[in-house]
């Protein structure tokens, strides 16, 4: 059984973050019953997150020994996890922390614990009051052609949704506005002029001119049309097939999906160990992980702190910029 | 402008093809305005598919001149592509060659020509009387954890279907058919005892316990349990995102997914130059490249002719299965 080795260091004082390039970043366990406390712990053990940010765990100090959170009922674990949300949020909202950086939850121990909310996302942005937030997914920092791998950033108009009900979600403006969302936060946290951003189509081959689906010319067309007369640089739609490639060999800065698995599939594929969810349209920075709570493995000091590393450091090269 | 440098050499007569290790494979050029005559021409070209099989391509040979084929109608090009299929899969019901490989057509010629079909595999199905056929796409032969590199088979429940009609097209028995051709082809064309089988959910997460859809408890598991029944080594349904890597580092031998990108998607970022498309439950062996026509550079002389190289190869050691 996994126990933790080290004691988390006593939170210091809340003050504002995000001073002198050394940011404080608040770090939220998730499901105690997950591998939440382990990745955090093993990733602030790791000097390569000591030496650019001051982290701050909303969390019970105890519930990093698993032998403990063993004991809490699911519903306890789901109660805790919004309340540790809601901690860190409003943290970050008074600029006590520069960022929200967040380890997984269980969907179902929340919505056991009264909250119905399907994600994070969700929740932070009615914590936040936020109208129009996105979930990006993204390779971590340095990767790309020119550097250790492929490299692949996807936004996803709609998230936790059944397959049935996506093309009856899409809108002209929700696929507008995602890829406005995009194109302001490549701009504002990733330093890039002129975002170069693709959009996929919803159907096989984009549709084939018609014959597999039409909402590539009644949506997601008259979308492109209608940011590029805004000057955003942006093409598409194009075959979902493809287009993911053609992004990973660094012909796009992002693409623009559809649904959730249009965009996750590629993502992982290239990113299994290593991808963060940056979340886009909150008046906060908020990354996490990738991956879910992992309770088959949780407690067995197995799991790869990765992702929580990358996640980190990119909640700090967006709260330096 | 690309021209042919080598004259394709006149068809052998045919004759019962399968004997001795070296199949008689029928080509067909697709769309004489694609890329299929220049990545036929390059592939026969190949010492590694000369010393393999005796191709008999079925089609005009002065279309392979780029600047003659140029002179055809959109229409002329749709009836040419259809008629080229039907003589090699009539061939290939005589049994005079030994499988028959097909370079891409455009399906909207095809349907300006009269043939109702979305694409060639549904073609083949109706011009063999077949009742479930289904589409594999496979990275190369050799390639794997232990060979090139990764490697995934997929295999479609649904294929050429507007993605809002999927979750409606679904049921319990085209899921359970769609496993149990997949486990009987690789028995019977790519020598495994006992294939390992994985199973996609439909829904984000596989449904995650029915918050995000219901298709994976009521059609996609009954159906995993009534091929256990039988004997099949199938697992899932599990969540899309994931699925795909781990069987790319092996744990399985082919992912079944529920519809076109879901598995494409992560076949072609895996194997975006080299895939195989089998089509499965046909009475005879059928194979193609996975890309398209690429109107836009057909006759520059800059097609990549691995695909199609690949395709013969495969097509060879399923024939000599």
């Amino acid at each position: 059984m996994w126990r933790s080795r080290s004691k988390i260091p006593p939170n210091p004082p809340l003050s504002k973050g995000g001073k002198g390039g050394f940011p404080i970043i608040g770090i939220t366990p998730g499901d105690p019953q997950g591998i939440g406390p382990e990745v955090i712990e093993k990733a602030l053990a790791s000097r390569s997150i000591q030496k650019i940010c001051r982290p701050v765990v909303f969390g019970h100090p105890e519930l990093f020994d698993f032998r403990k959170a063993k004991r809490l009922t699911p519903r306890q674990c789901g109660q805790l996890s919004a309340f540790y949300i809601r901690q860190a949020t409003e943290a970050a909202m008074r600029g006590q922390v520069a960022a929200v950086v967040t380890a997984p939850i269980s969907k179902e121990r929340l919505q056991l614990a009264g909250c119905r909310y399907p994600g994070h996302t969700e929740f932070l942005a009615d914590l936040t009051g936020s109208r129009q937030v996105r979930m990006m997914m993204a390779g971590p920092l340095g990767a790309g052609p020119l550097g250790a791998g492929p490299r692949l950033k996807v936004i996803l108009v709609t998230i936790h949704e059944p397959l049935k009900k996506v093309a009856g979600l899409l809108t002209v403006r929700s696929i507008a506005e995602t890829i406005l969302v995009t194109d302001q936060a490549l701009r504002k946290w990733f330093g890039l002029k002129r975002p170069r951003l693709a959009v996929a189509g919803l159907n096989p081959h984009a549709g084939e001119g018609g014959l597999f689906g039409r909402e590539e010319g009644e949506k997601i067309a008259p979308a492109i049309r209608f940011v590029r007369r805004k000057g955003v640089a942006v093409e598409g739609p194009f075959s979902p097939d493809t287009v993911f490639c053609r992004a990973a060999e660094g012909e796009f800065d992002a693409v623009v999906a559809m649904y959730h698995d249009q965009g996750l599939i590629p993502l992982k594929i290239l990113h299994f160990k290593d991808a963060v969810n940056i979340t886009l349209g909150l008046p906060i920075i908020r990354t996490s992980v990738d991956h879910g709570t992992a309770f088959d493995i949780a407690g067995k000091g197995i799991a790869d702190p990765r992702s929580m590393i990358e996640a980190i450091r990119m909640a700090v090269e967006m709260a330096r910029k």
